[in-house]
């Protein structure tokens, strides 16, 4: 067993690789060899008996994605993406990298012939854009609001297309927003969902700045890494042509949020949390979805945490913990 | 008003430069010019005022689409596409005239700045793909099951996030299976619809290959001119960050359409139609639309034939008339 992964420099990329490494087998085959690649190159522990291996490169070059496709990897991870912010501010690179690269890497694997690897996708739940129902389900329609979120829906349709003809084998994660995110605060206006989990915990302070009613959808890093393990071994048969699917996850309110971190971390933890909103973070997230239904991937297998106390346990348990 | 028809040489591109010029303006301009683009050279009578002129090339070329915009024409019509059944068998060609040659003009666009023409784009119902619900609303997800369908279904999601970009100012039309398409019989596999009106007007046999309850999604291809100069018309606030409309049409079975072609032209005329099930083509077309609910489309003006008399009667009108 073979894997690739792309994007592997990346919260979840790093996870996925550490987790793979653990496990050791992946569909019930011991794995030989993980090969990692990302814009910038990463390092990792060499456990023995798999062999891995890091390299840097841009994935908007042909060449160089076929480089990579060349030692026929059983099972691809197609993490790799230029993030929502900068795919907004940088057009073009935005398209080159996400959609363009993502051509490459199916190109590639359609030019080797009796090649049908194992491709796992990550999308996003930003494939989808306001006004929305209540609650989202399966067959709402495809309707991004930022060019990341189109790139992303565009990569699900090719990979469909391309599982439809037998030239690859693929199954596409709409990925929740990814809660809570170990390291430093970022910029992101996404950030804050993790910030005032995560900064509290070590006993820093954190801006919540939009109104406490503001419900999303999360998952763990954890869970994350679940799905692209569950997405690898899964029967394609089992899901069927429609190969995109929204992965589970939890809806709930930031104020929820908050009362999970009191209830699990005491009032004072709590109280670092400071409420100051932020007019153009309270305007973008307006757009972003609140809940889904997730039918089908729960119906296939996937899972995530049911509670917000489980996900900050995770986080407690992945990160602060030793 | 300088107008640039793309997919010139096809049936509907050749009826809408017709129509074009008939009127002798759009959008309350005059037209100037007409450019006529496709990848055989068509022909048309000058009529004094317009200045028409044709050119063949690949789209897929991006110096061919670059010389076409460098005219700056102020409304585009995007109808040009290898059709469902070519990009079906081939693969590549299929992706590199109707993926790269759309992206093609949207990037030779997005180069020229200050530069927002109206475009005008030929999508399809064949962005869906079954199962389905019982009528198809505007808020169902793309699900093609063809290479056309997802490449029109990736034309559509660019279409949208160029113009929220300020890039161009796209309008993208679904167009119904248009009947009754004049010349001769073809093997595309949604040919019948057509043929089973047409040769029996002319007086000649055609063939029902499916069951007489097969119900499917029509308009004719005077609708289909109509709602390509309504497209170029409309206000785009008014269509709001969706602008791929699904476009209505009308809902029939194949037996309704016999019913009213013996209306029309008689029970001698409507015999003429032998019924012969062929299994592939049933099987390609129990996965086809049955029915919409276009609901945006009507609110926002666009007209179709509300009963299948009307289409037969457009098609004797336009076709066999004089």
């Amino acid at each position: 067993m073979k894997i690739l992964v792309m994007g592997a420099a990346g919260m979840i990329g790093r996870k996925l690789i550490e987790r793979l490494l653990k496990d050791g087998q992946l569909r019930g085959t011991a794995i030989s060899s993980i090969h990692g690649f990302d814009v910038v190159e990463g390092s990792f522990q060499d456990t023995g008996s798999i062999e891995v291996s890091m390299s840097a490169g841009d994935i908007s070059d042909a060449s160089v994605v076929d480089a990579l496709v060349d030692h026929n990897p059983d099972v691809i991870f197609h993490l790799a993406a230029i993030v929502s912010g900068e795919a907004e501010s940088d057009f073009q690179k935005g398209y080159r990298v996400n959609l363009q690269g993502t051509q490459n890497l199916f190109d590639s694997i359609v030019a080797r012939s009796g090649y049908c690897p194992r491709v796992v996708y990550a999308s996003s739940i930003a494939v989808f854009g306001a006004p929305f129902p209540e609650a989202i389900d399966d067959e709402f329609h495809l309707t991004p609001l930022t060019s990341y979120g189109t790139q992303k829906a565009i990569g699900e349709l090719l990979l469909t297309d391309y599982t439809r003809k037998g030239h690859l084998d693929g199954i596409g994660m709409r990925l929740p927003t990814i809660v809570v995110r170990p390291g430093k605060p970022n910029l992101a206006a996404s950030g804050f969902f993790s910030n005032i989990i995560r900064e509290p915990l070590s006993g820093l302070p954190a801006v919540l700045p939009v109104s406490e009613d503001v419900m999303h959808w999360m998952a763990s890093p954890r869970s994350a890494v679940g799905f692209c393990i569950h997405a690898a071994e899964i029967d394609g048969e089992t899901v069927g042509p429609r190969r995109n699917l929204t992965m589970p996850g939890l809806a709930i309110t930031v104020g929820e949020m908050i009362a999970a971190l009191e209830k699990v971390a005491g009032a004072e933890t709590a109280s670092l949390v400071e409420r100051k909103v932020d007019e153009t973070i309270s305007g973008i997230v307006a757009n972003w979805p609140r809940k889904f239904v997730a039918e089908r991937a729960a119906s296939l297998g996937f899972t995530a945490e049911t509670s917000f106390e489980d996900i900050i346990q995770a986080h407690v348990e992945d990160e602060l913990s030793d």
